[in-house]
């Protein structure tokens, strides 16, 4: 079934940071239908960056970011340091989070991660980034998904790992 | 009622050049029923330029571009000269019409016009520009309706005339 067979012609997912998180974050995070079934669950830790594309398809729309609901990890299971690690690297975070508000309430936090090659602390940068939105209410409990999005920074999108 | 209700958050009007003239320009020149009111009819001759984006208007999407369909209007009830002049100026044809084809089949064709206040031949060049597509089969007779985008090419859009 093409889930997208009713979306007119001509409109494509471009979605802003609000939209993203006061509508498909929280409904996910509270389990309420999403009206289409856009943002698939990945398990980012099992999943390198340039598979994301085939995993996340919206149609035969031509993307060059790719969006998904992710499931925290913890590294360790009394922590609260969070685990991005694949098999063929890590996430790193760089810079500040960036607040997301709607109608002037806080509703969410962006974070950008750098994807790096090996292991930390050594680790090659790479060109994919990654924007983790997390819900800032605690309505539901402390939520343990956060909603992704992720691109490669090349002028041209790579199409495989070689 | 918001005909736009039923296009889930995050989607936007992007079409593709291929996505106007073979699915929305035909279907509007056959008389068959599109599955968004996305296009208004407009007549150009009646509108200036920057009265548009109070016109087309889609949802509540913030946009940079303006999508409508026009009816030609001859401008000698015998010729074949289209009429392209407003009350406050004229549109005027500027470099070649591209082609637009749809699995190597030409569909249509695009002019680029843009708006200059004033009379023919003076008139002062303004930052408007327009797309004005049209149809390349003769399947329903010489269509005379053709569909327009029009943007302001300033840095940032002109939200009145002053």
């Amino acid at each position: 079934m093409d889930a997208f067979s009713h979306v007119p012609p001509g409109f494509r997912f471009h979605p802003t940071d609000e939209e993203l998180v006061d509508y498909y974050l929280r409904k996910k995070v509270a389990l309420k239908k999403i009206d289409l079934d856009v943002i698939k669950d990945i398990d980012l830790y099992k999943i390198e960056p340039w598979d994301l594309q085939e995993q996340c398809k919206i149609g035969n729309e031509e993307q060059n970011e790719w969006y998904f609901f992710s499931h925290k990890d913890k590294k360790y299971p009394t922590g609260t340091r969070t685990n991005r690690a694949t098999t063929a690297g890590f996430w790193k975070a760089t810079g500040r989070d960036k607040p997301i508000y709607v109608k002037n309430c806080l509703v969410g936090m962006r974070k950008t991660l750098v994807f790096y090659r090996g292991r930390a602390p050594n680790g090659q940068k790479s060109d994919w980034i990654m924007h983790e939105y997390r819900l800032e209410t605690n309505e539901y409990g402390a939520p343990q998904v956060s909603l992704c999005t992720s691109a490669c920074m090349l002028p041209r999108i790579q199409t495989s790992d070689t």
